[in-house]
């Protein structure tokens, strides 16, 4: 129990939800909308930055949206990838600074059409929804018993670097799809060979609603499991991690409520830890109000901001 | 896909949530309060009733609480049942007539002091928080490949009479734990011997606020998964059920969304095929939103309720 009287697993979800508990519904962001659908949210300090380009935003006291003359997908993406460069080279934001040359498409719906899509750097700040996937991938070892491999990330990342993370996971963007990018993930991140990622089994989401100093964080995570031979070592190819490391099953808790574990990847382990009967009712006051947590229906709220 | 463009399981999961989707943000309940904590929700029909009793129940343009001189436990228990026994006498609610004489304890928060309690067969119309327990009992059968088992309820039971739902299920009462409700409603329902039911495994929560004619249902079900062998034949001890079936996998999302399949069951059965991989972001275009849904964050929506 912390001083809070919460246990240390449930304040870890609302750190995780920090946005969603302390700002959401104190109207402190404006909703961003597009053709009628909220897709983002959208601080008080973007938004003053946003005011200089009136040919791309109009701003209004309840919304931010797109200006007429941006009527289509195309004429969208050229007005925002000029913006984002152009705060990019002022370093307004040091969200920005993290450019990846990778987009996200963001949708009227899951299965609707594309409205426009955005560099996955400046999500952050328009608060658009981003999906990725993650993969825990866990060993029963013959003398340590149940363990799950994590990644440590490259101390020369953009973003979070030297942090301890999920064992492999990425962003999902306008080329692959979900399966299609946590097999090309595992194999660029842990060197994980085609015919192990065979086993990948997708077994829900994770969502949550963040904000680092970086931004606001509505993210949605498809989650795999993978189950590993012992005898496999995970080993990097793409220079984005610099190391692996095996944890038995009982140090997880405390390992992910430590200040080096990225904290929005914390919601992949809990999940893990939850549906794996390693965190229980019986061991876990909050166990119901952990699960919830880390379920957020992101997809709802942005729908009831609108109102 | 159905003509509202939904999937068939979205909109499984958006029946099972009526009321939050459709009701919850419009103001037309009043949030039910005890000590400073939101502990349920009470409806203008029910509110109607309650006025009759001004000893037990203040009532206010933005709230209901207790009177003032309910100030424990103890006296409101005693005005709760009071005030139920004489509605159910004048039937004027056809939820009481499923009276069962067991109590749902309210607390202020998961692990917080007790509150009150109050007849099961009541809860719906105070709209507070229900917990229950369910197991999903399968079986890796040699011919038939994966299958999950059902109950359909005895025809003669109070609530859902005859309808299909979960394998074995059962309110979480004032005087047993989770895992210990899990192996009693096992041995009582399906005839789960002690050395099957061990191998129980706590897997999550599934949340929900559902409202039927009966009254708002905001719920929590902690959800347990139970391995059968395959010459394991439920069968019933308690005279609550009607018969088992074996149901294929591939059979089960059509089966759930049938009238005959009890709602509020079907979120423990969507998870079930979400976290098996048998429904996937591959083959359910709302992949993320079912998951969403199945999993709201009904102890942080009472608190903002409040607000």
């Amino acid at each position: 129990m912390s001083s809070t009287g919460f246990s240390s697993l449930l304040s870890l979800a609302r750190k995780l939800n920090n946005f969603y508990l302390l700002e959401y519904f104190t109207n402190s962001c404006l909703p961003f909308i597009c053709e009628g659908v909220q897709v983002g949210l959208i601080s008080s300090k973007v938004l003053k930055e946003l005011q200089r380009f009136p040919s791309v935003f109009a701003i209004s006291s309840n919304s931010v949206t797109f200006t007429p003359n941006l009527d289509n997908p195309q004429a969208r993406n050229d007005a925002l990838e000029e913006t984002l460069l152009k705060l990019k080279s002022e370093d307004v934001f040091p969200a920005l600074r993290g450019w990846r040359g990778e987009c996200y498409v963001t949708r009227a719906s899951s299965s609707g059409p594309e409205l426009f899509k955005m560099e996955r750097a400046g999500s952050v700040l328009f608060g658009v929804k981003s999906y990725g996937v993650h993969i825990t991938g866990y060993v029963n070892h013959s003398s340590k018993g149940l363990c799950v491999w994590f990644q440590q990330r490259s101390k020369t990342k953009q973003t979070w670097p030297g942090m301890f993370d999920s064992f492999v996971g990425g962003g999902l963007t306008e080329s692959y799809g979900v399966r299609e990018t946590a097999i090309k993930e595992a194999g660029e991140e842990a060197n994980v060979p085609e015919d192990l990622a065979s086993n990948l089994k997708p077994v829900g989401v994770v969502s949550f609603l963040h904000e680092s100093e970086r931004g606001i964080q509505p993210d949605t995570e498809y989650v795999f499991d993978l189950e590993l031979p012992e005898g496999f070592k995970p080993s990097n190819n793409d220079g984005e991690v610099e190391d692996f490391v095996l944890v038995p099953v009982k140090e997880i808790p405390d390992f992910i409520c430590k200040e080096n574990f990225k904290i929005t990847s914390s919601a992949i382990a809990l999940d893990w830890l939850i549906r794996h009967g390693i965190v229980t009712p019986e061991n876990e006051s909050y166990f119901a109000e952990i699960v919830e947590l880390i379920h957020l229906p992101i997809h709802q709220l942005f729908q009831m901001k609108q109102r």
